[in-house]
C-alpha cells in the first residue's frame, strides 16, 4: 500500500514528505494506522547524525498512537480496530530479561531493531523499490506503519490519540522513573534537574506517589510556573542562588534528596544529582542521555556512605503492561498531558516541530494525521 | 585505672606499648576488658598518616571482643560480665538514620567519634596526664577501653574472643555487603574482586545465601585454594586470561554478574566491577576504600541500561542487631572464621602483626591479651 511518511534521507537534513510503499504485516507483525505522533529529542539526535547507531534513509518517530488495521499470522493479542501505542522497548514476556522480573529491557528483537529492520531482518518500507529503514521498531512519522505485535500496547478506545501518543515516550519515561526505577514513596523529598518534558513528567509522577518536597532545578526561570502546576514545590535556579548548588540543595532538603532525577543529559549535572542525595540512602536516577563518549565521575566515598547511582530507560516500564495503565491515569485525571502538548502540526509541517523544539519554544509538539 | 595499650604517637611510626591511665565510664558509657583484637588495613591506613582524619597520639584498634567490667549511669542494655563486640558504627536506635530503616550509618555520636573523643567531648585515656585520643569509638589496642553503650553488641558467652573479634569488622563487612546491601538471592551469579579477608567473607556470604556461580578475581594465584574452601566456584587471574577482563567475565557469567563486589579499594577495578554486571539488573557494590581524592568513572550508558552502582560501610549491618546473629552463625558452623585467623600475637608484638599484613602473609592477625 501507499503511505505518506516523513523520510530522513541523510543526517543533518530536514525530513522530506514522500509517498512510500508499505508491505503488509508478516508473521507476528501488525499494520497500524498512526493517528498522531510526538516529536522527541531522540528523533532530533538521530537526525543530527550524532547518534552512532543512526541509519539513513529511515522513517523516524517513536511516540505514536493509532489503530490496528491488519494483523499478520500468529498475532493473538491484537485485532483490527484495537487502539494501540507502539513501543520502542518491546515486551515479549518470554526472554530472559522479561522473565527476570528485574528489568523492562526486553532483548527479543534488539538486534534487528537496532539495524532498522523488522524481526525477520527485512524492511516493510520502500521508496522507488529501495528499502527505507525502520526506526526504533516504531517509525511513527508515517500514516501507516508495521510494528511487531510485542511492540504494541493496547489502550482504551476513548483516549485521544493526539494526547496519549506522548505516553509512548516522555510521559512513561518520567512517571515510570519515579514509580518503577526509584520507587519513590509518600513523604519523600525529591530533586529534579531539568524542567523540560521529562522533568515535568517526573514532577507529576512524584506528586502522584505523594512526595513531600519536589524541588525543580533549571537555569531558565521561565520554567517555574508550569512546573509548579505539575507539582513542583520549590524552584532553584543555580545561577541565582549565589553559592554552590550541591550544599544549597542538601541544606534545602534538610540533609539531601531521598531521590534525585537527571533529566538533561549533562554529565556534570549527573554528578550534582548524585551528590545532593541524602547520606545513607539517597538514590539518583539518570534519565537524560549524555553525548556519545562522555563519562560520569564521583568519589567512591559518595557510594560507600550510602548513595545509590542508577539509570532508567523508558522509565523502567514494561510497555504492554504499564502503558495502558498510564493512559487510564490520564483519562482519570490523575496525570496531566494536555498542558505538555504545546504545539500541533500536520505531517507536511513536521520540520517546524523540530524547529520549535530546538528553539526551546515547545514542551511537546505533536503531528496529527488527517 | 592503669591499662596496657599500644599507642600510635605519630604517623608512620611503630606503635609503642605504654601504661595509660583509663578513667571509668561516664553516663552512657561502658568499661570493657578487651580479650582479643584483630589488626585491620584501616588501622594501618590511619597509622600511615594518609588518613586525612587521623589523630595522634591515639589508641587504635576497632576489631575487638571482650567482657563488660563496669557500666556508667543510665546504661540499661548491658551489665558486668556481658560479652561484647565494640562497634565503630554505633546503633542508637533513635536518630533519623537508625529510624529510616534504610541505612546502618547511625549518626548519633559521629562528630565526637570523628574527633577521637567520647560523646561528652573528652577522652578517657591519659598518658602522663595528657589525653590520648580514642579511635573509631573503640580503641581496642588496649586491655581495657571505654566505649559508648550504643557502640557495643552483646554476644553469646561461649564464643571464643580470639575468633569472633573479627566479626567486629571484616566478617560483618563482607557477609553484610552480600546480605544487607546487595541482598544476593539464591541462584545468583556473583563476581568478587580481591580475595583478601573482605573478599573471602563476601564469598562465604554468597555461599551462605545460595549463590550459583561465585567468581573470584585476583592477580595472586596463591589466593585460589583458600577462596575455593570458602565457596569460590571459578577463579580468574586477569594476568593469565590473555584478553580484556570485562568481556571475559561477561562471557563467563553468560551475560554478566547479577552482583559484583570490589574488595580492594582500586578505582579502576571499581569500574570493571560495575561494567562486568549484567545489563538490565546487575548491581556493583563498592566495599574497598580508595585513596583520598581518587574518583570513579563510567559512561552513564552503563547505568541507563540497568546497572546499579552502590557502596557499603560495615556491610550495611546494624551492629547491635546483626553482629550477635553473625556470631551465632559462626558458632553454628554456618560460616568459617578459623581459617581466616592466620596469625596470633601478644600486645607486645603488635607491630609484627602490621608487618605480616603489609607483607601479604596474613589474612587476619589477632592480638590476644593475657
Amino acid at each position: 500500500m501507499d503511505v505518506r511518511a516523513a523520510v530522513a534521507h541523510q543526517a543533518g537534513q530536514p525530513l522530506t514528505i514522500e509517498k512510500l510503499t508499505l508491505d503488509g504485516p508478516r508473521t507476528g507483525e501488525v499494520l497500524v494506522e498512526i493517528k498522531a505522533t510526538g516529536i522527541c529529542h531522540t528523533d532530533a539526535y538521530t537526525l543530527s547524525g550524532k547518534d552512532p547507531e543512526g541509519l539513513f534513509p529511515a522513517v523516524l518517530g517513536h511516540e505514536g498512537a493509532g489503530v490496528v488495521v491488519e494483523v499478520g499470522a500468529d498475532v493473538k493479542s491484537l485485532r483490527p480496530g484495537d487502539h494501540v501505542i507502539p513501543l520502542y522497548v518491546p515486551e515479549c514476556r518470554a526472554c530472559e530479561y522479561c522473565l527476570s522480573g528485574k528489568t523492562n529491557l526486553c532483548q527479543s528483537i534488539r538486534s534487528t531493531q537496532g539495524r532498522g529492520l523488522m524481526p525477520d531482518g527485512t524492511s516493510r518500507f520502500r521508496l522507488n523499490n529501495k528499502p527505507i529503514y525502520h526506526y526504533m521498531g516504531t517509525s511513527t512519522f508515517a500514516n501507516y506503519t508495521v510494528v511487531p505485535e510485542i511492540s504494541l500496547a493496547k489502550i482504551r478506545e476513548d483516549a485521544p490519540f493526539d494526547k496519549v501518543c506522548y505516553v509512548g515516550c516522555g510521559v512513561t519515561t518520567g512517571i515510570g522513573a519515579v514509580i518503577n526505577t526509584a520507587k519513590v514513596e509518600p513523604g519523600a523529598n525529591v530533586i529534579v534537574f531539568g524542567l523540560g518534558g521529562i522533568g515535568l513528567n517526573v514532577i507529576q509522577g512524584c506528586r502522584l506517589v505523594g512526595a513531600d518536597m519536589i524541588v525543580g532545578v533549571d537555569i531558565n526561570p521561565g520554567k517555574k510556573a508550569l512546573a509548579e502546576k505539575f507539582g513542583m514545590t520549590h524552584f532553584v535556579n543555580p545561577q541565582e542562588i549565589g553559592e554552590e548548588l550541591v550544599p544549597y540543595l542538601v541544606e534545602l532538603t534538610k540533609g539531601g534528596a531521598d531521590y534525585s532525577f537527571e533529566c538533561i543529559g549533562n554529565v556534570q549535572v549527573m554528578r550534582q544529582a548524585l551528590e545532593c542525595c541524602h547520606k545513607g540512602w539517597g538514590e539518583s536516577i539518570i534519565i537524560g542521555v549524555a553525548a556519545s563518549g562522555q563519562e560520569i565521575s564521583t568519589r567512591p566515598f559518595q557510594l560507600v556512605t550510602g548513595r545509590v547511582w542508577k539509570g532508567t530507560a523508558f522509565g523502567g516500564a514494561k510497555g504492554r503492561t504499564d502503558v495502558p495503565k498510564i493512559v487510564d491515569w490520564y483519562m482519570d485525571g490523575k496525570i496531566n498531558i494536555d498542558d505538555l502538548i504545546t504545539h500541533t502540526f500536520s505531517l507536511e509541517d513536521i520540520n517546524e516541530a523540530f524547529d520549535v523544539m530546538h528553539a526551546g519554544k515547545s514542551i511537546r509538539s505533536v503531528v496529527t494525521f488527517d
